[in-house]
C-alpha cells in the first residue's frame, strides 16, 4: 500500500466507523407526542412513523428539515460493450450536459431539474467517470479518475483505490451540499448500463439469483434481458468476493461508489438520505453492510419499476412512500419525495396536542 | 316550489350543465411532447399520464398549476345518535376551532394546517352545519343552515333545498379560492359520523352491499362496525332513491354537499380537483353521475385506509398517487399530493426534448 492508498484507506475507515445512532431520546419523545396530536391515533398512516424516524435523525421531537439537495453522479460502464442497455453510452455525457444546460425555466433541462425546481431542491452534478472529455462548467463537480469503468464481465470494474477515492469524492460533495443547507440529501445517478453493476451487487449482497434482481433498465426487450442476466451471472461466477467494498470494486461503478460516499457522509452529519431507485439501492446495500447504522438515515422514495428494487427494500426493512412506476433514475423519485417528508415532519412539529386544543378525546 | 327554491334549482342546474371537456388539442400536443422529452418513454411512470391530464385541464401542453387551496367543510350528523362513531360529536366544533387557532407555527393546529404550510397550500374553513354556536371568526366561511343533519336511518338527512343551498355555498367558496389564486382545489371535510352517510351514498351509487363499502371511520371496533353496517342498510332500505341529488339529500350530509359544489365549480373554472379520501369520494360519485365531464378534473391523492375507497376509485377509473394508509380526512391526503402534481406538470413543461438537447436517441 503506497502513501496515497494508505491515506484514502484511513479516511474511508474513519467515515465508515463514525456513523451515529438515531437519537433514542428524540425517538421516544416523538412517539409520545405523536399519540397526543389532534387526530385519531394512526390516522396519518405511514406519515407518523416517517415523522418519528425524522425526529431520530435530527435529534429533536420537533424536526424541521427544510433544505434539499440532489447530487447526480454520472458514470460510464465498460459492460455496455456487452450490449446490456437499450441506449448507446454516448447518452451519458449528453444527459450530463442536459443537467447543466441553460433553459428558459432555469438551469437544467432534464426531469430531475424540473422536479427539483418544483420541490425546492438544489441540483449538483458530478462527473464520476464519464467516457468523454467534458468541458469545464462551474456547476460540474469533477471526480472522474477514468473514462468509464472496466467491463465487469471479464475483469474488476474498478481498482480498490478508485473505489475509495470515489466514495470519498461523494462524501465531499455531500458535505458541500450540507454546508449549502441540505437537510435532505438525495444521491442520484446517470449512467447508461449501470443497472447491470447494480444487479450484480444486489445479487451478491442478498444472495439472490441474477434473474431475480436483473431488470429492464431503461427498457431492454426480452432477448436483451436474458443476455443481461447472463452477463450478471458471468460476473458473479468470475468473482466470489463477499466483502462489501470488494463487491463494489469488482462490479462497479464509479457513480455507485460516489453515491455510497454521499450516504455515509449524510448519515455522519445526521441528515436524511432519500433513496431513489434500484441503482441507489445497490449502494445502500453496500453501506448498510459496512455499518448498519446507515439504515436509520435512509428513506426510500418510491418503489421503482426495476426488478430487484423490492428485494432491496425488503432486505433494508424499509417501506417506500409511493408507487408511481418511476424507472428513470437521476434521483427523480427522491426529489419527488422531499415534500412528503417535509409534510411528515410538519405534522409532528406543528400540530397541537388534544390538551393544547382543549379537546377531551385522545 | 317557492321563489327561493326555484332560484337555487336554476342556479344548480346551470352549474351542473356547464362543465367543460378537457381540451383535446392540449391533450394531443402534451402526449406528443411527452414522448420527445429527454428520458426513455414511460420512465416517469404515472407522472406522465398525470401531466397529460393536467394539460387537458389547463388547456395548454405546458401546464403551470401553482396555487393550491384546501377548503375544509365541517358538519355534524344526526346519525351519530345511533353510536356509529368512535368519537363524540362535540369533536367536530372543537376541531373546527383547532383549524382556526393561532399557533406558533401560524394559523391552525390540525394536521391539514401543518401539511398546508409545508406544501404552500391555503386553508379555508367552512361551517357547513356544525351542531354548535360558533363564534364569528374572519377565517370562517358561514354556510350552515342547521345544527347538524337529520338521522339518515329514520328520515331524510337534508331537504332538497338544503342540498341545493350547500352545493351552491361550496361552489362560491371554491370560486373565492380560485380568485385568490388556486389552481389546485382540495375539498376537505371534518364531521364526526360522516363516513356513515358516505357509505350509504357509495353503496347506492355503486349498487354495492353496505358491508362492502362501510369501514371503521376514525376507528370503531368490530362490534360497532357491524352496527354501523346495519344502520347503513336500514337507511338504504328506508329510501330507494337513485337520482344523484336525491341520494345526496336522503343520506346527507351538509359538508358532502358543499364538497360537491366545490368540485363542480372548480371543474367549471378548469381547475384540478384533488380528491382526498372516502367522504370526498362519495361527493365525487354524485358529481360524476350528474355530469360525467367532472371526472376529467379529478385527481385522487392516496388510497385511503377506509373500506370502500378502492371501489369508488375503480368506479371513477382513476388511480391514486400513493398509499400511505391515511384515514384522517380534513383534505390531508389531497394537500400532500399537491407537490406531486406540481412536479408532474413541471416535467412536461420544463424538460427539454431530445432534439432541443441535441441527443439522437428518442
Amino acid at each position: 500500500m503506497n502513501a496515497d492508498s494508505s491515506h484514502t484507506a484511513g479516511a474511508l475507515r474513519d467515515l465508515i466507523d463514525h456513523l451515529p445512532d438515531p437519537c433514542p431520546d428524540s425517538l421516544a419523545r416523538a412517539a409520545e407526542r405523536q399519540d397526543q396530536l389532534t387526530k385519531p391515533r394512526g390516522a396519518l398512516g405511514d406519515l407518523e412513523a416517517l415523522a418519528i424516524r425524522l425526529a431520530g435523525v435530527f435529534g429533536t421531537e420537533r424536526p424541521h428539515p427544510q433544505g434539499a439537495a440532489v447530487i447526480v453522479a454520472a458514470g460510464d460502464h465498460g459492460v455496455t460493450s456487452e450490449g446490456v442497455s437499450a441506449y448507446p453510452p454516448e447518452v451519458t455525457p449528453a444527459m450530463l450536459a442536459n443537467f447543466l444546460a441553460e433553459t428558459e425555466a432555469g438551469p437544467g433541462g432534464a426531469a430531475v431539474n424540473a422536479l427539483a425546481r418544483a420541490t425546492g431542491t438544489r441540483v449538483y452534478v458530478m462527473n464520476a467517470g464519464v467516457n468523454a472529455d467534458l468541458p469545464d462548467h462551474p456547476g460540474l463537480i469533477r471526480a472522474a479518475l477514468r473514462r468509464g469503468s472496466r467491463n465487469l464481465r471479464v475483469e474488476s470494474a474498478m481498482t480498490e483505490e478508485e473505489t475509495r477515492q470515489l466514495i470519498l469524492a461523494g462524501a465531499r460533495a455531500a458535505q458541500q451540499a450540507i454546508e449549502d443547507g441540505a437537510d435532505f440529501l438525495i444521491p442520484g445517478e446517470m449512467g447508461i448500463g449501470n443497472t447491470t453493476p447494480a444487479a450484480a451487487i444486489t445479487a451478491r449482497m442478498l444472495g439472490a439469483a441474477p434473474e431475480a434482481v436483473t431488470g429492464r433498465g431503461t427498457g431492454v426487450d426480452d432477448e436483451r434481458l436474458s443476455h443481461k442476466v447472463a452477463v450478471v451471472r458471468a460476473a458473479l461466477e468470475r468473482s466470489p468476493v463477499t466483502d462489501p467494498l470488494a463487491v463494489l470494486t469488482e462490479f462497479g461503478g464509479y457513480e455507485i461508489a460516489a453515491m455510497l460516499g454521499m450516504m455515509l457522509q449524510a448519515a455522519r452529519e445526521r441528515r436524511a438520505v432519500i433513496l431513489d431507485g434500484f441503482v441507489e439501492g445497490s449502494a445502500a446495500l453496500i453501506g448498510v453492510a459496512l455499518n448498519s447504522n446507515l439504515r436509520h438515515f435512509l428513506f426510500p422514495a418510491g418503489e421503482c419499476a426495476e426488478r430487484g428494487h423490492r428485494a432491496q427494500l425488503e432486505h433494508l426493512g424499509l417501506k417506500p412512500m409511493f408507487n408511481l412506476g418511476l424507472r428513470l433514475g437521476e434521483g427523480t423519485g427522491g426529489v419527488l419525495a422531499v415534500p412528503l417528508l417535509r409534510g411528515a415532519a410538519a405534522t409532528l412539529r406543528e400540530m397541537r396536542t388534544f390538551e393544547e386544543a382543549g379537546i377531551a378525546a385522545g
